[in-house]
């Protein structure tokens, strides 16, 4: 591979698909030239979403996508010592940054348009995670839309106003989420998807000749759904980006798709699901049961065993395993990989209940809470 | 469930299948009685085994398998505070027991025939946990035959003669296996495995009418050689004793086999595997092939990141997982789990490489361990 050239402090600006050219700017010396190209992989990456509301521009409000947004907001802490902070959002990044800030001694607001954080996740999973965060000492609004941030003369949001109230704030931390960067991909004619991202097959390839998308700015196929959708998790970009650097240079990968897993921790709390949730599958067509259990982390009787709460989401007739989400204090995210597998290879509950796992004391119970979870749901099946 | 008729106290001596009763001895009364059955469950376990060698009836030489063994040992080590013990074996038993003995402050000789702990494993997971064994203090002794205990007037062992030496002991542990409790059912009629344990089939019905039989001193069907096995662990015991139940209560449940996942912690190393090893597996005729890595825990950057061993063992052609072992000091024994899946659905380790699991980093890199490993394993598959 002697002949990987790599410019840094360029920016492609644009995609000319018939000459298979790019244009790139070099930022140092704000030159503009061509480069060809035999084989194009678009790897733009996503950015996070901004809200565009009065006084969103001011100096300390922050977005954490990369480790440089991590640096300038480390910094900012350093320097100013805010004393409350708002965060808007209840994702991942909202959340894991919720521990960020507390561990900094800052007084935290979580600032949800939902009721609960993590909206995304079952109702009862979310009910743990707020739990845990007051538990924690995060303040956390429910039902709160944005209206502007208030700025001092020094461009610094001072407050933050929503539907309900104005609550001062020394720092801000936007955490809604990602937009994939597709503008130069969709001026050259690349297709998008219904979701934004670029449209690609399971070899990666766009809808022109010769360009390859992966990662971030891309679609990803369910293989629960069965549907296009976007799912900007690093896993999935590495898989990704694989397959299209193996086929641009000649191969014949395929990235098939994913069932979508992801994990979290919050606090002391670890967070973690596979497949698809009740509504999201509900709105796929499939008819839909569920099965909760708490169940302890390991045999009670070991020092150190900790609750869990795990939920089987699973199509009422066929018994098909169609999601899991997890919830708890340890063993938690290694633990939904094996569902992962499970609704990966269309598993159902009643199959499941009967997979031998590995069992020790210091690990599970003789019945690994999957199993029980999946024998009880396994009752539920309308045969 | 109010018909339930507990018998402590109570031991079986004779199985009457013509008659359909049996012949239960009242141990405190020291009376003999028939009790007549509709169904039959057979759930008599297993024993330890004990080498017949001069001076093994020793008091201070003991085994291990229950609550009761437990607790003479703890007594025996609290009255008579052995400084040297020696334990005889180098499976589970043995090796949890190395650590309970050190945290006894015992000094400890592990004696085995082989020439490494755990020899059923791999040689590199073994030499993992030899390393673990000495760095905490344990002798380990290979290659020795046992021969001899000579004993004091007190009836106590004083010393450990082998093939190659003699070891003077305050205390033995014999961990060298169980024998299934099959000796009421042999009698009776009931047909043993070459295991010798009982034979049943997947409904784990004998071959005598209403007569079934579940646990330790049952055989289970294993799902990877496709051949009756004796696996006594109580994951395997637990699903076998709820079909033997179901089905004498008049139902229709099958316990269709296992896949042999098991998982043990000695001192800070946890080892898991599943399915079938190198040499079983070339022992049932596979054309087998191996794939071993050394990986992180979790993502490099995170406090507490450990290494790993991961081996794949699969069909060389058709690149099925067949088995897998695991070591390392975090997140192995629930690892496993998902390649315990893997291997039930009869995955291929291209298949394996494809799979998304949930990916954060106090849990794992954005490859799993288990991704990494099967990714290479599949470079290895013969086309």
């Amino acid at each position: 591979m002697q002949d990987i050239d790599v410019k840094t402090e360029h920016r492609v600006t644009k995609i000319d698909s018939k000459e298979k050219r790019i244009e790139v700017v070099n930022l140092s010396k704000s030159e503009t030239q061509w480069f060809s190209y035999d084989k194009l992989i678009v790897a733009t990456g996503a950015r996070s979403r901004r809200l565009n509301i009065p006084g969103s521009n001011a100096k300390n409000i922050f977005t954490l996508k990369d480790l440089d947004d991590g640096i300038r907001i480390k910094n900012y802490i350093d320097e100013k010592r805010p004393k409350r902070v708002a965060i808007l959002g209840g994702g991942f990044i909202a959340l894991e940054m919720c521990e960020a800030f507390r561990l900094r001694n800052c007084e935290t607001f979580l600032f949800c348009r939902r009721d609960l954080p993590a909206g995304n996740l079952e109702r009862e999973i979310s009910e743990k995670i707020l739990k845990e965060l007051e538990e924690n000492g995060i303040h956390f609004l429910a039902h709160h839309e944005p209206a502007a941030f208030k700025m001092n003369s020094n461009g610094e949001a001072i407050s933050f106003e929503t539907n309900k109230a104005e609550y001062p704030v020394d720092m801000v931390l936007m955490a809604i989420g990602v937009i994939p960067n597709v503008e130069i991909a969709k001026e050259a004619g690349i297709e998008l998807g219904k979701t934004g991202a670029i449209r690609t097959d399971t070899a990666q390839r766009t809808n022109l000749t010769d360009i390859y998308s992966a990662g971030d700015c891309s679609e990803v196929f369910n293989l629960v759904s069965q549907d296009w959708v976007h799912t900007p998790l690093g896993d999935i970009a590495n898989k990704q980006g694989r397959v299209a650097g193996e086929n641009a240079a000649g191969g014949k990968a395929t990235f098939s798709g994913a069932v979508g897993s992801a994990a979290f921790k919050v606090f002391e709390l670890e967070v973690a699901f596979t497949g698809l949730g009740t509504q999201t599958a509900r709105g796929y067509g499939f008819d839909v049961d569920s099965q909760i259990i708490e169940a302890e982390s390991k045999v009670g009787y070991m020092p150190g065993s900790k609750w869990m709460l795990i939920k089987l989401i699973f199509d009422r007739r066929s018994g098909r395993l169609l999601g899991a989400q997890m919830v708890g204090k340890e063993g938690v995210a290694r633990r939904i990989n094996a569902l992962a597998v499970a609704v990966h290879q269309k598993m159902s509950v009643d199959e499941i209940a009967r997979l031998d796992f590995a069992y020790a004391p210091p690990f599970s119970a003789p019945l690994d809470p999957i199993l029980i979870a999946a024998e009880q749901a396994a009752k539920k099946i309308v045969r």
